[in-house]
């Protein structure tokens, strides 16, 4: 399988992790995102939405990151739910993710990070943080007392909202406030086939420090 | 089943449509939401996200419009794909709306509409059009030569991500502009059970005009 993607996108991310820890065979295809290529017509071609990640396994071209972890949780057997509800708690929060936390941090770390300080639209960084600090609470206050996001084990749903929660540079989130976010990211690192995300895939832009 | 939901939230509104576009028996449980009610601790027994829409369907309880558009679709066999491979599509055009489309109408329309203008973060508005900008084009030109998001006919995927479309408030949205989503909103609310927002649910403000 190959997965088009980049190191700072935390939605290819989580798809690169879930192939890792689903133990499949799989190879990067850089995406050079900051000079504009996912939006170039070439890539449009493979992907109308101009975005990464997309995963290309023989004939099937999906894209994105919750339909990939879908396909690859139903291929594999593995990182899925063991119900009908489960498999639903499962999507719940694969949407809440796409809705509620990866979205804004995404844009969030963007601003930050990625784009010239001259260029970062006035005000719209604390909005966005505000919301977060919304999101943050919920997925804090849902692992209270459990130790994975659905069900009695690591799921896609883990994957999908940690992807951008490892990034080292700066989006005003700091793992210290959240405890019980703290320790659920912990315990993913220590499962076998966790890698960080710049491990798994190269960079579009190189590190600010060393 | 009931839906517990405001005539405000394109979100509810997404799986209202869908209830009767199915022809379920459904019932509406109104919830007062700029009052704060989603974020009370009896709403979040119900549903710890904090959100609207819920559906209750005897001891099964749903969150999240893309699990619930899912679970009307599997129950009924209607308004879905057809096959492994539009089902994926289908999936992939929710996920693109939650992640892309809905969340940033729900927010712009919210801040344009619903607060009070002292209360604006500035620069918040136009910085999330230009967003959203970019989102119009995708499904404008997705929608060039075909009459539905996925598939031959009408889907949940329709369903979600006209979910904001047809309401009435300014968040920086003229049909004129997009004649491909012009069309393809005519060709949906021309189906039989198609009905508008605000007459499938309740509105937790008083409308601005007659």
């Amino acid at each position: 399988m190959k997965l088009y993607c980049f190191g700072e996108s935390g939605n290819a991310y989580k798809c690169a992790l879930a192939l890792e820890m689903a133990d499949l065979e799989w190879e990067p295809i850089h995406v050079d995102f900051f000079k504009g290529e996912a939006r170039s017509p070439e890539y449009r071609a493979i992907n109308e939405m101009g975005e990464v990640p997309v995963l290309i396994d023989g004939d099937t071209t999906l894209t994105q990151s919750g339909v990939i972890l879908d396909y690859i949780s139903s291929k594999t057997g593995k990182l899925g739910g063991r119900s009908a509800a489960e498999r639903r708690e499962v999507l719940r929060w694969l949407f809440w993710d796409n809705h509620k936390l990866s979205t804004q941090i995404g844009t969030t770390r963007f601003l930050m990070n990625f784009l010239a300080a001259d260029k970062r639209p006035e005000g719209v960084i604390p909005f966005l943080q505000g919301r977060l600090k919304a999101a943050y609470t919920v997925l804090n206050d849902h692992l209270a007392n459990r130790n994975w996001v659905a069900g009695e084990a690591v799921t896609i749903a883990d994957l999908s909202c940690c992807g951008y929660l490892y990034y080292p540079e700066p989006y005003g989130f700091d793992r210290a406030d959240w405890p019980n976010i703290d320790h659920w990211l912990d315990r993913i690192a220590a499962l076998p086939g966790w890698k960080h995300p710049y491990d798994l895939m190269q960079r579009a832009l190189p590190a600010a420090t060393a």
